[in-house]
């Protein structure tokens, strides 16, 4: 490479449209998400007027990221009962719109929760729809100050692990202020580390299939002014072989309660490689990332998305349009795929867990099960 | 996955279009190739009448992989003499058209032997360009002779290691008919494998940035009827973890003298999880990839590619035209990228070195000099 430590050629200007909002205007309350499948050619919003236009959004990723999808699932309750829709039914179907992120289900059981109980303490639709409108701009806000304990957290976590600075840090996916109520989980601790002058370098994993590392973290990166640099997932290895990699820090969709993670795929080989190569592999998730009703890696259920994915390369929408442009074909016709959405890392080769509570390191069983008991959100859950 | 092991829906013509031919038309010679870049969308044909544009195809990858690179070369080579221009300058900058692969070097090397043996024993410039014809053609068939060497001798070795038949293996990059004058290399022995009733599954990662595991490894395995299920190459790691990987196959750019093999990036990221995991990992390559020039791995110049390779996505031209049609931005502009076309896998993780002349197990410097030792072609060279 010409120079890998080359200042990035970016503006710095922050995201103007918000992730994700809640309005009423006079037609009734919507729920507006900020279209991540256009990102980074537009930033167009999608307004959900009811929970089927959100569960379409959830499973099209336009609104994607395990805390991200929480809140969401939250506010799609409070729609459903603002619009007088069935809100149970609404409830179902938004828990099932994508199997592996906890957060999801976690996020409308909180507003459920709140509605139900606004109901039973003798309320009616109008103060239950009031009440889960409360809980999901609740979770909102605790996401936010979650992620800057994250951020808090990681960053001494990394002072620790890296006591000279110059931080050149590894990343998988997205998790930055498009999947949280804030600025992220992993992500937040990059940039903390760039906030600090500490952040050397952050390699962005392109992240296939569907390219959310080019296209969503380097989007972010360079709102942010940090030093970044992209490269294909499987280029990874020659950055650790080189000595180029202090830290990988990644996200969480799942944790299992032996600490197990499934996170976006390629997450695990990056494990492998990190394990190898003597590197701190690092986890950063909030607490409602934890499931204690999973028992372990193997129990995660790993969604399987369609294999036109992979054998297609999935164009943005046309400037202007409203869909998806057509898959261009780069595999020959009539190819099968295989393509999990995740993939679980197990807790051996986890250096540590970073959640709004702190850093658990080594990841055990044990610890998991004293995190959750310290942590107010997952009893609450 | 529905059902991994389903048989592949798909055709079993074999490619029709020679990868690569030598013709005289009454214009005079040239030198014809499949253009790679089209596939598997189309077969093209590409025609080259002198070596600046032999030199282009290489670099743009319309021909590549390492053994064909080097029957390439010697036709360039051969090209030049016939049609009267330079052969030293054209020996020179065919050479120099891709670093890593040690083949184009030994091929270019080969036809200028032969040419200025010829001059040297009193023959005009026609007698010289015949020979170098001749010795193009020679290494053609040399290296068809070799591709079914390394198919037996890897089939003998897939069955010592996995003796219950059944075979799974999981193949980076493309290294079949495509790469070389006969079946090619690693993919060699797995259609052996196919052949011989004994192929479960071929694995196919689909080699990010350009992608040529899903355009031309699936095109071969397709071809050939072989049972083929493409992945991202970070949903490798998942394969592993599963169980569903009993053996990984690939090619090799360039081998040093201590048995470091260069070879498509991501190749060192497999032999990392397949050490993990216990799973054979087993390159394929005749001797001329050997390079004893090359001490060891880090002496191993790895190509750096454009980022643009990983910041856009390369359409493939639109049919009838005759340019790849314009990259489509999958990533902010101004993000710098980081793309070595190769990586260096260190002898400790390479389970044998499949060759021509057998397999060698461990790789180790000794075993790599006795089979430079013993092998006629390296000597030639």
């Amino acid at each position: 490479m010409a120079d890998p430590y080359a200042p990035a050629p970016v503006d710095t200007v922050s995201p103007v449209v918000p992730v994700l909002r809640w309005d009423e205007p006079p037609e009734g309350p919507v729920l507006i998400l900020l279209d991540q499948t256009r990102l980074p050619g537009e930033e167009v919003e999608r307004v959900c007027t009811d929970v089927p236009a959100l569960v379409d959004a959830i499973r099209s990723l336009a609104v994607r990221g395990a805390p991200l999808l929480g809140i969401a699932g939250a506010y799609g309750v409070a729609l459903a009962a603002a619009r007088g829709f069935d809100v149970d039914d609404a409830a179902e179907s938004l828990s099932r719109a994508r199997p592996t992120a906890v957060n999801l289900a976690y996020g409308v059981r909180r507003a459920l929760a709140a509605y139900r109980g606004a109901l039973e303490a003798g309320g009616d639709v109008e103060r239950g729809a009031a009440a889960a409108l409360a809980a999901a701009r609740l979770l909102h806000r605790e996401d936010a100050e979650s992620s800057a304990r994250m951020a808090e957290a990681g960053l001494s976590l990394l002072d620790e692990l890296l006591p000279g600075g110059n931080h050149r840090i590894l990343t998988h996916c997205n998790t930055g202020a498009l999947v949280s109520g804030g600025e992220g989980t992993a992500f937040a601790v990059a940039l903390a580390s760039h906030r600090a002058g500490r952040l050397r370098r952050l390699w962005v994993d392109e992240t296939r299939p569907l390219l959310q590392g080019a296209r969503l973290t380097a989007y972010e990166a360079a709102r942010s002014g940090m030093p970044y640099t992209l490269l294909t997932d499987n280029a990874a290895g020659s950055l650790f072989a080189a000595g180029e990699v202090d830290a990988v820090l990644i996200g969480a969709d799942r944790i299992a309660a032996d600490g197990s993670v499934a996170n976006k795929v390629g997450s695990y080989p990056l494990a492998v490689l990190a394990r190898y190569h003597h590197v701190p592999f690092v986890v950063v998730a909030p607490t409602t990332t934890i499931d204690p009703e999973t028992p372990d890696g193997a129990s995660i259920e790993v969604e399987q998305r369609a294999g036109q994915e992979v054998t297609e390369f999935m164009t943005t929408p046309a400037s202007g349009g409203a869909e998806p442009g057509p898959g261009v074909p780069v595999a020959p016709l009539g190819t099968q795929a295989y393509n999990p959405a995740f993939d679980v890392t197990p807790p051996e080769l986890v250096t540590a867990l970073v959640t709004e509570d702190g850093a658990l390191s080594p990841v055990t069983g044990s610890g998991i099960a004293d995190l959750c008991a310290r942590s107010r959100q997952v009893t609450i859950g």
